[in-house]
């Protein structure tokens, strides 16, 4: 007989932004100056007292499996953090150390919904919720958000969409700030939305991963308005610890024990290297703050270059490090225009279509987070390959 | 409203080993002196090489993602890896590094399988097998592993399983050496399974993550006989790598690129870290084979001192580090005496339970992966606390 064929589910999008990735990888091996702006990861290593407590830890016996949830000191280095941070209260017990928000975002999707469960999500926005809902099974329900919703969920564009949908909702999962919009949905805007899903006894995930990278409005974590949401976070982003993998959520109290039965056998543990290093680098923020200028300098470099080249700015830019651009003056066809940018000037930068499988052919997503000499010359590049 | 009410698979069973770890935890914290003998890991750190490998690496700058299936470095090193150890060719773009096997389960569970199909895996099994397929809405038909078939998996009991289940079975994954039981199955009862799996033309999982903590018997990859099979293996037992969360997966050529996809969204990438250690560790077999002897005295240590104490060796043992042991001259209720023996004698094994939901409840699994010093006290305690 032949191969058993592969599951309907394995015909998954791939996250374009990974197989740029990893031409951009192919390349750069082979010799070429490659610069990437195609994935959300700052160019800075972990910060000082993280690797010096990795050095340390690596020196002292044996690296192994924690408990699920993580280790007790970093679940209460989380709670203590968002005391000190946003003078929130919470128990220790309602945090959950998770491989990286990815394993968070699959943990919440097999917990909070069975197959076929309708989940809202911004378009554009983050692949992976869309490949990640639709490997489980469950049905996703893109909901645009466009200026005139303030680039954001809001009850209003969920009715609309749950109505077109012809389903009632069973989630809301909104980021703020987002990805790849940079939109900061503020305090009122995440009481609304916690008010809708409370109302309707629905699930609601807040994604809070680019918390600590806001460049105007207010973060705001949905821990202020609700204790029902389920949060997610990272040290990938603002502590940059993309390659470590790790990253928390904060549950409803009564929802911690089956995370911790799914968590159990889907992951073990999170890297105990990792949950050690993270915990170091929560006192590192006014080293993390000065990467953050950087960012923002970043951002005004690209909020002045990218329109005089012709990529028109599509959305906020308040958070996160993407500049979102409309490049329709150039392409209508983004995934051929992100191939063709790498293989001739070598700049990579992610197709829109990884974001938005509805207009995502005439955007691009640039991801700042880089070194700003990179970003001078990746805009010179530009400049003149499309002069 | 009130909060909407968890997915019903969140209702999955827990990982009783983790449930131990977690109180074992606890436990120790507080001061008590607990042997652990609940979770299959070596007491070792990793390998010298792999540890200054890893120091190296945080003083270079960032550790960030890579390509989502691993460095095109370790994939190169694992395929040489087949060539050393087993005499086989492979292709590096077939292998894919996972974060730890729980990855490879998870992936490959996805990737091969839609929602109703029909999984067989032995019983005494892998729990956590049976919880991630149980969470993915796969059907999971457990056989039974009995002395008659030689506690694995044959064509016959396969058959005799799907026959009862009253469906044709879409997959079979056989561990070897196996956990709880220690079963070795050589190269002839693979080839009979790769050839059953063939003409059925359906898929055919290999776990061999126990590789290398061979004590008796012949150690087989099912890539010798077979080149459709899904391997999956991991550096955290015989290279001591637990906590790093790194493994990896041999897949058939065709089917790479849809793992890619699905692990692109679910992970984005393994750690980086671990994967420049464990890319070290390959060079370690010298050190790595003095804590294998270890293991095998702890194994000698077991078969005397556990059916002196009245608890009956209920399978081979052939690999792995683990002690399969009847006690059901002293209770039947494992759980209830796993928490007992933890509380009363800071000894922690796993119920059998675990393992064996229909005769589980009357076997306990010990790891001899510890210290020997440890392995005699917790025999003492053992002895003492139940005479």
């Amino acid at each position: 007989m032949p191969l058993k064929p592969l599951s309907a589910r394995s015909s998954v999008e791939p996250f374009h932004a990974m197989d740029v990735l990893a031409e951009a990888t192919k390349r750069r091996e082979a010799g070429y100056p490659v610069i990437s702006m195609a994935v959300g990861q700052p160019s800075h290593p972990a910060p000082s007292a993280a690797l010096e407590a990795a050095r340390t830890a690596l020196g002292h016996g044996r690296l192994g499996y924690t408990d699920a949830l993580g280790t007790s000191s970093l679940r209460g280095a989380i709670a203590r953090h968002y005391r000190t941070r946003y003078g929130v209260d919470i128990d220790p017990q309602r945090v959950a150390v998770t491989t990286g928000s990815s394993a968070g975002f699959n943990l919440a999707f097999l917990a909070l919904f069975d197959p076929g469960d309708c989940v809202a999500i911004a378009r554009p926005g983050y692949p992976a919720y869309r490949n990640i809902l639709a490997a489980l099974g469950l049905t996703v329900v893109e909901v645009e958000a466009n200026a005139e919703s303030g680039f954001t969920l809001t009850p209003e564009n969920l009715e609309a969409a749950a109505a077109k949908a012809g389903k009632p909702l069973n989630g809301v999962l909104l980021a703020s700030p987002a990805n790849p919009t940079g939109t900061v949905t503020g305090r009122a805007g995440l009481k609304a939305l916690a008010d809708y899903c409370h109302d309707r006894g629905i699930a609601f995930i807040s994604d809070e991963i680019y918390h600590g990278l806001t460049f105007a409005g207010e973060e705001t974590t949905a821990l202020a308005v609700t204790d029902e949401a389920v949060i997610i976070n990272s040290f990938s982003k603002y502590y940059c610890m993309t390659g470590w993998r790790i990253g928390w959520m904060v549950l409803p109290e009564t929802q911690v024990r089956a995370f911790e039965r799914i968590a159990q056998s889907l992951y073990i543990s999170p890297p105990e290297l990792s949950q050690i290093a993270a915990e170091a680098a929560l006192g590192c923020e006014a080293e993390l703050d000065v990467y953050k200028a950087s960012y923002a300098a970043n951002r005004d470099l690209l909020l002045k270059r990218l329109p005089e080249i012709g990529f028109s700015i599509a959305s906020p830019m308040d958070g996160a490090f993407y500049a979102y651009a409309d490049v329709s003056r150039f392409t209508n066809d983004s995934m051929d225009f992100a191939r063709k940018m790498l293989a001739e000037i070598n700049v990579a930068a992610t197709p829109g279509l990884d974001f938005d499988p509805l207009e995502g052919h005439r955007a691009m997503r640039f991801s700042y987070a880089g070194a700003q000499a990179d970003m001078i010359e990746a805009m010179d590049r530009i400049a003149r390959w499309l002069a």
